[in-house]
């Protein structure tokens, strides 16, 4: 059986206009990775409402989870709730158990739960909650799309409370080859081993320090023994 | 007249599978926001045909320009050229402009021009070139897009190359207040001002230091005297 597929969708302006370097897909990327949960595709669309829902309407439809970041804050700009409650056809308002989590965390910390932070209250019917330990204010999971925050610590935690409940595959396992000559020089060697170990995904990523060419060859699977034996003639292959 | 659209899309198992952080997407924001044209969507998918077709026609349709990254190489996972093409229809073989730039860069450095080399010489009948003076197999221009390296050196160079020949808009000017305040206690001040202010764009990005929330308020937009008075009323509205 072949692994449960993911998506990312990263919302938010400041990434697009080169404010801000994402962090997240590279750390989602890692985790997924270990639960044998293969990432398939991600997008980055501006904060806008009809590139968010269609984005996360496609999203939802091609692969088994989605993954969002961005844009659930207390701000006028923060509009991935509403947005997504729309792509779901759900009705949205602030909801009796997220606000319960606020004036809890506001009365305690002597904060005010003012209107702007009421917004973050704001969760599709029928969704559920994701728990938000840096900073109190849920995500939240509708159908299989799971919503969380920007902020990497926040995004983090909530990779952490929604990951253990998701049902894995098999995990992807890799090595890694380094070879000091450029890649057209193996290429040929490359190529016979795809064919060979058909099941595998044999990659190879060019490198160049100081003027000299290089490349790592990664040899990924979910069978630690067949990577084996593809590294061993790997190995030998570009011994002779 | 509003600024020329882009979207990037980002080609490479080795992303998705958290091995390697992309550098290219934030780099293309970057000098993109500089020229006035506006990234409005990335796209990172596998090395898989019906992945990169689908995204590249959707992309090419949807904005005035796409950027692609990574899968012009040598090796048999290298399959962005042949995608590229078929995505428009386009022959594709071996072309003799290219293959010259490739047996005077070998020749030069003694090294073969085998098979698995001759590849990066796969370029659509109606593409133009993209100049590489870092390792010289081209990139290439096909219709709205530009199909360019992985490699950030030579990913940056191409860039470099293609940038010059495109029509530019109005470059997006942009101030940045740091406010040591929890953003809800900001946001109807931001929304107010949003309001005031619709020609301009007013992002909030939360920041979390040793357990002290603060924000970064970026205002955004093409005429600086706006921006000015907006940075006026937010400073004076933020003192009240």
């Amino acid at each position: 059986m072949s692994n449960p597929t993911a998506a990312m969708l990263v919302i938010g302006d400041e990434i697009l206009s080169g404010r801000t370097r994402d962090a997240n897909m590279h750390f989602l990327a890692q985790e997924l990775t270990k639960l044998g949960i293969d990432l398939k595709e991600v997008r980055v669309v501006s904060d806008e409402a009809p590139a968010i829902e269609s984005a996360v309407r496609a999203l939802s439809d091609d692969f088994d989870h989605v993954f969002t970041s961005g844009g659930i804050g207390p701000t006028h700009d923060d509009i991935t709730a509403d947005c997504i409650a729309r792509a779901f056809g759900a009705h949205i308002d602030v909801r009796a158990d997220a606000r319960a989590l606020l004036e809890a965390h506001y009365k305690k910390s002597g904060q005010e739960l003012n209107q702007a932070r009421l917004r973050m209250a704001r969760i599709p019917d029928p969704a559920t909650l994701i728990d938000n330990p840096v900073s109190t204010a849920p995500g939240f999971t509708i159908e299989n799309v799971h919503v969380m925050a920007g902020v990497p610590s926040v995004f983090q935690a909530m990779v952490a409370s929604v990951l253990p409940g998701l049902t894995g595959g098999r995990p992807l396992l890799s090595q890694t080859l380094r070879v000091d000559r450029g890649e057209g020089d193996i290429a040929a060697t490359l190529s016979e081993l795809a064919e060979e170990f058909a099941d595998l995904s044999i990659g190879c990523y060019p490198f160049q320090i100081n003027g000299v060419f290089g490349a790592n060859v990664v040899v990924r699977g979910t069978e630690g023994a067949r990577i084996d034996a593809a590294m061993t003639r790997l190995a030998r292959a570009l011994e002779a």
